[in-house]
């Protein structure tokens, strides 16, 4: 696991961020929040996809249908796939130095085809890695379902990591004016999970449901 | 107000998400979730950039840094701008079949500068937006502030909505297997806000700031 070299295009320019290279800083975000956005270009023009990603060594893979063009034109092209947290609103003494505390991973890299012979593997482990020992209760994919699946994959070589925390920061002259500055706390919450209704008889909740907390904390 | 009309890029290839071109739908997703994703070709390479976006109209707005090099490399040119809400996990009796509820949206355009005479009430608004009042309570903006902000914009004019809603729909003969199935709802949660310890004696939280909820709910 190396960490990751500043390039031209993540450099930081501004000192008001925290950026890392780090590769324990990004795969504490990445690991956390599977929600990404991934964008690429298509007839020349920029798109940005929410998809899950998921993470497995120096790589992270995403996947969706084999028809989605968004899919077609990622193979083999430039991609940045972003990861956001929101964390809260900083709320300054003026406009200028609102802000707001984040945890943010962005990477850069050409996107690859995963093999038809590693795609099961690889989709079994985007779901185990959320809900450990799910893959194994499921009803095995057919063969038609993984061919109509197309599973793309990026090293994680460029990119970097964002991180905002703490309270406002305002100019010096700003701190004697009597108005209410702070942070607005926000976080993603889990809620009880809800039993499908056609769900049989005496099937219970499993463990890795239960458990489950999309909390943007460490799992 | 007018609804969108599809267009190649928007128009829907696959139908297990429910795509929507009108207004209504487009502009609640736009004004209950304020973060977004900002794409755009920064030499010829696809670039993500999360921040916050709020529509005014018939057009979507965001700012930063006039330094910026994203900011710089989107005036007048081709951009995606996505915003997604992850409403919960759908949790199926097939890998396949596993999904997520969401909210989101999809627009595209070219981005325009504000002009510097609009720039102020712009960003009032983005505050007021959130935070109703807020902007008139704090430090007025310098010159030199309004100078080192951008603010870009873009018309709500070709885009889609996507919403996924409810629990899994799995193929028939699955129903039969002892599978638990459901949906795992999640959302995002707005704690008690955190006072700058160097707020001054005397100072109350406002009515803005007590009554704000990031909860992805209908503001």
């Amino acid at each position: 696991m190396t960490d990751l070299s500043q390039t031209d295009r993540t450099r930081l320019r501004r000192t008001h961020e925290r950026g890392a290279f780090d590769r324990a800083t990004i795969d504490a975000i990445l690991d956390v929040q599977p929600m990404c956005h991934v964008g690429y270009v298509m007839d020349g023009k920029p798109v940005v996809t929410p998809t899950f990603q998921w993470r497995e060594g120096d790589h992270v893979y995403w996947h969706g249908s084999s028809a989605s063009r968004g899919l077609r034109a990622s193979k083999g092209a430039e991609v940045c796939l972003t990861v956001t947290i929101l964390d809260g609103f900083v709320m300054a003494r003026s406009g200028m130095h609102h802000s707001a505390n984040f945890r943010s991973v962005m990477l850069f890299g050409q996107a690859f085809v995963v093999p038809d012979a590693q795609k099961e593997a690889k989709l079994s482990a985007f779901i185990d890695g959320l809900w450990p020992g799910r893959s194994a209760m499921l009803r095995p994919n057919s063969a038609q379902e993984l061919k109509a699946t197309t599973v793309l994959g990026m090293e994680i070589a460029e990119g970097s990591a964002k991180i905002r925390s703490g309270g406002p920061v305002d100019d010096d002259e700003d701190y004697a004016l009597p108005i209410w500055a702070g942070v607005i706390p926000v976080r993603s919450l889990t809620d009880a999970p809800l039993p499908d209704p056609r769900n049989l008889p005496g099937v219970e909740m499993p463990d890795h449901i239960r458990s489950f907390r999309q909390d943007d904390q460490a799992r």
